[in-house]
């Protein structure tokens, strides 16, 4: 209102050319502040990489540990590859009858001598490290059995196509953000597709040598314990670190000041989470468990990402609290009902727990906060219906794709390794190192 | 000046809707800077949450390793749910005779329709990473022999009530800061808070089993060598790179050009704290020691902390190098004399050091840096007064609180695990679970 | 043009007072963003201190851990005081002859009550974790076998001298500089400065015990295997997190957007080079070798680094898959050929590769992105010869300075530990520590 009036007086004093001058400075310093912004945030969510690394790691075998420390670091650059040339242009370029996107590969039409290229670059930025936490999650559960070489063609794969399709119809001007959806930094967009494809994954692979065994028509459940715990609790921590960029970045604007109660939202889910997690677990095993309360407080991340933006400081501890019930639960059920291996409980975090926080926007949402109304705030049904809908056509997608994808390469250059080569360990199997030369390891676990 | 004449002009030209107009697009974008910094600098000083962790872990035995992660994981979870609901209340809300706030509980009153809400979620972000930091630095002097649960229930009384007392005194419009203390980012209202917990924490529990045993109306002292230096290594560079947020964040105002000095005097005095560590080490003990020179860069920076906006950098390598030298000499004090078994030196490094910081700031600071005059740069010995009352006033209430709280505990549900528990590690005992499975490691130590 | 035109209206109308005015609130919100993106870019440098650390412990054996530890703490801190004092004076002080600098030491000089001194603390913050940068590098060739003392006699004469020299050649407006050289983040200013050293300083130290044995006239090469490769994966995703501030940061202006452009290529660089260093491995060796992929990660973060502002994201995956290659094949001929014993592959990664990435910029400079043109776009072999002419001058300082430095250590003081402290391991010999106490390690290696 302000600035109509300060229009009207301006090109009455000056025309037009005083008008532009003053927004011109004004808007360069908004759009600085925004592209700072992006940029740091963006690397935040890059060191991200880190924490998947660090948390695969320390709940995995020190056999295998080069192993994961190679997916991690490929599945990133294999990932960023496909995203630059194809992915991104799939996902944002100009919509195709709402389910893909038909311009911009190769970042291509980015003109480096406009702001408008400049920022397409900033997005760019920010956009292919969410691409890269998408195709990294899935290698949690599929850890400690996986071809190498397999690995690197699904997350080429899913980083190319299967990721930007779905994210598509979301946040690129599809059919499901058409409709309403909203999952504001990425539950489902990125933490569900990941986790189903993880699921799918897990389920063709089957399980690690001497996970399951059978004895009497009874199946026994091993526990495989993580080899160094330190190294997953700082991977956890760096993750925590990196979600503030994931989920404050979202807003891509430095200048939209919710980024203030993102943020705080942000970190009231994660504490939450952590604490229902180990209250769950010393209720349920009388003693707090590091495992689940490190994977309750990704839970709660999970959980906050799609309405951080939407929910007040309040619902985002209860949206986190429930994360942290739910991770535990769907861990056990998935391990000991459905015995489905995930060695890191990478399903459940982010499959289980983002379809729970993007349903969670449908019952939290609260006006003053964004503008949307859950059921609990005066909205009635149909917000929920429509984050519903956008739950199980991810879950589809997700798993149609990557049961083509892995079932192409079962069939084909096959997704595991020898038992023989699992039993020594794919570090030496696979690459031809051993992760802690000198230290004397116990590997017949 | 400028600013008044342009506010004069603009209001004979066009009345007053032109001139809220300008100012309005200008402050927009300085209120984005502000929250762009405090958010980004809060979220760095998130991280020393993972530093302190790790330097911890590092400091200690490898039986110990989960019990130390989940302690840390903790206590920033607990201590944000005391925070939100009543300690950031009680120290920036309604001040209520110089002693405590009486408003803002439960984040209530931060509206996020408004800029000045939106400011206060960004500052509670802040804030609470602060509250955390003094809560965790307790953890290391208690390591190794503190019941799990009873580390809950403290860390979650610090958070709620002790460090937001003091802290109102200091920042909050209490009756410190009114009468003229400076302590710019926290030696004393985070780091002594917390390390004189920590001595009473560490004296209540009593050490551990082997580290001081009397023979012949002799005490010998043991020491008891952390398991994993590159560890600890890491969470000082991890606490290090925080600590630029921690200062300079202090600010919280990216549009306060002091950053810039801030951040080099923080710089300064950790190097300048680790190298007078390192030398001192290397006379006493004929070899420069790597515990020793990684406590003496934590020591430079917590005695920074205090004046880093007040102080030249000349000033600052000065106060960094004499920290780097009294940590070393009160971890020798503590530890050889008064046989208090602090196992990382937290009460040296946060305690001691934290004071010595407060009290330099009434010798250093220097009217150019922050407008304030310390007894060598032309200042009375007025300020230096008030500093040394601080301290004392902040060390009496820790001391008294944490007396309560501790002592409170240990009547009642006990603060220390068995003697046979402690021998085998608190992660077995405590958490079910240890933190190198498949490693051989020799507990016997 | 439309700011002059502002100009001269307001100039009409109300005289200079509203110009400045204006402009003033402008230019504080410029200088704000442009500072907040200098200290936090310089935060994040000054973080990839951690990850050389963590790089270097990996890479090498666990008997020497603690004194890689040190060694990484201890050169930033006596480089950070050598910087201080005299390099940035030389480096960016007012230009004599060309050659060097000639005030600012000490930051005398540095106003922080004026906006010109503060932008220089700012400015210093920045340019001093690169210095540290540079200093470190040497230490990765030099491990395992360097005396402690002269390791720290070395830095500080690196920090003081040797870097800030040919620093000025380049950035200070000296000779080269002045020629037309294009380094943008300093692939030769500070990377291969340091691998050159480094070259020098393993060269004059000779091999690690044990690595190359002579046996019937022939030597046979031995692989001497790092011992922590989690760490090393860790200390490798620090280094490319911190490399988005050392690339991006250098526009030292977040105001001007081309940071969005340089993080963009620094990440495609970067993935590209672990691509060309995994496949070529395995082409080589028939596995994917984690140590190759992950130099050849930081060799795409080192050819990128002078070229970042000038070249298109398609070039940067060039520049960064080539070096890669190189990166590769430069480690066997080091180790094989020349039977020069680098540790951690350091001569190669940033010697060989920041010279290959400063040549680039004379290859692939697109006019679009920097204004400056490369021989594949439009360019003529003029660039190119600069930056050839660069590349050797800044070998022949290397070289010549480091002979000096590490010539006379040598005939002094001693670079080396004597054979059976190496064969123990430096941690017990120069520090009376060990890293991992209480594990077994086998030490025989």
């Amino acid at each position: 209102m302000k600035k109509m009036l300060l229009w009207v007086l301006v090109l009455l004093l000056a025309g037009s050319s005083f008008a532009f001058a003053e927004t011109d400075t004004e808007t360069a310093n908004a759009v600085a502040i925004d592209t700072v912004w992006i940029l740091l945030t963006a690397v935040l969510v890059f060191f991200m990489q880190a924490g998947f690394a660090m948390v695969e790691t320390g709940f995995t075998r020190a056999k295998n540990a080069v192993n994961i420390a190679m997916k991690n670091l490929m599945d990133f650059s294999v990932g960023t590859l496909a995203f630059w040339a194809v992915g991104f242009g799939l996902m944002f370029g100009a919509d195709r009858f709402g389910l893909f996107g038909g311009s911009g590969f190769f970042l291509s039409g980015a003109n480096p001598a406009t702001a408008e290229g400049l920022r397409t670059f900033a997005f760019w930025m920010f956009q292919v490290v969410f691409a890269a936490t998408a195709a990294t999650i899935v290698s949690g559960a599929m850890a400690e059995r996986t071809r190498f070489v397999a690995y690197l063609i699904y997350s080429f794969v899913i980083s190319l196509f299967i990721y930007p399709i779905s994210g598509h119809w979301i946040w690129g001007g599809g059919w499901l953000g058409n409709l309403g959806f909203v999952d504001f930094a990425g539950s489902t967009v990125v933490h569900s597709l990941g986790g189903w494809c993880a699921l799918v994954g897990a389920v063709l692979l089957g399980p690690r040598v001497g996970k399951y065994v059978r004895c009497n028509g009874q199946i026994s459940v091993k526990a495989i314990q993580g080899h160094n715990l330190p190294l997953a609790t700082l991977g956890v921590l760096i993750l925590w670190f990196g979600w503030f960029g994931f989920n404050a970045g979202s807003t891509v604007a430095g200048t939209d000041l919710s980024i203030a109660f993102i943020a705080v939202n942000t970190n009231l889910a994660a504490v939450a989470g952590a604490i229902g997690a180990m209250f769950l677990s010393w209720i349920r095993s009388k003693k707090p468990d590091i495992s689940m309360s490190l994977n309750g407080a990704l839970a709660g991340l999970v959980g906050i990402t799609a309405g951080c933006a939407n929910v007040s400081p309040g619902s985002a501890i209860l949206i986190g609290l429930i994360a942290g019930v739910i991770v535990e639960l769907s861990v056990e059920l998935i391990d000991k009902v459905l015995h489905v291996d995930d060695p890191v409980g990478a399903v459940s975090v982010h499959g289980v727990c983002g379809a729970w926080g993007t349903l969670a926007v449908g019952l939290f949402a609260q006006p003053e906060y964004g503008g949307l109304a859950g059921l609990f705030f005066g909205g009635g049904l149909k917000q929920l219906g429509v984050q519903a809908l956008g739950v199980v056509s991810l879950f589809g997608w997700a798993v149609a794709a990557s049961l083509v994808l892995f079932g192409l390469l079962k069939v084909t250059i096959g997704l595991r390794v020898s038992p023989e080569e699992e039993l020594r360990g794919l570090d030496i199997g696979e690459h031809g190192s051993e992760a802690y030369a000198g230290f004397q390891i116990f590997t017949t676990q």
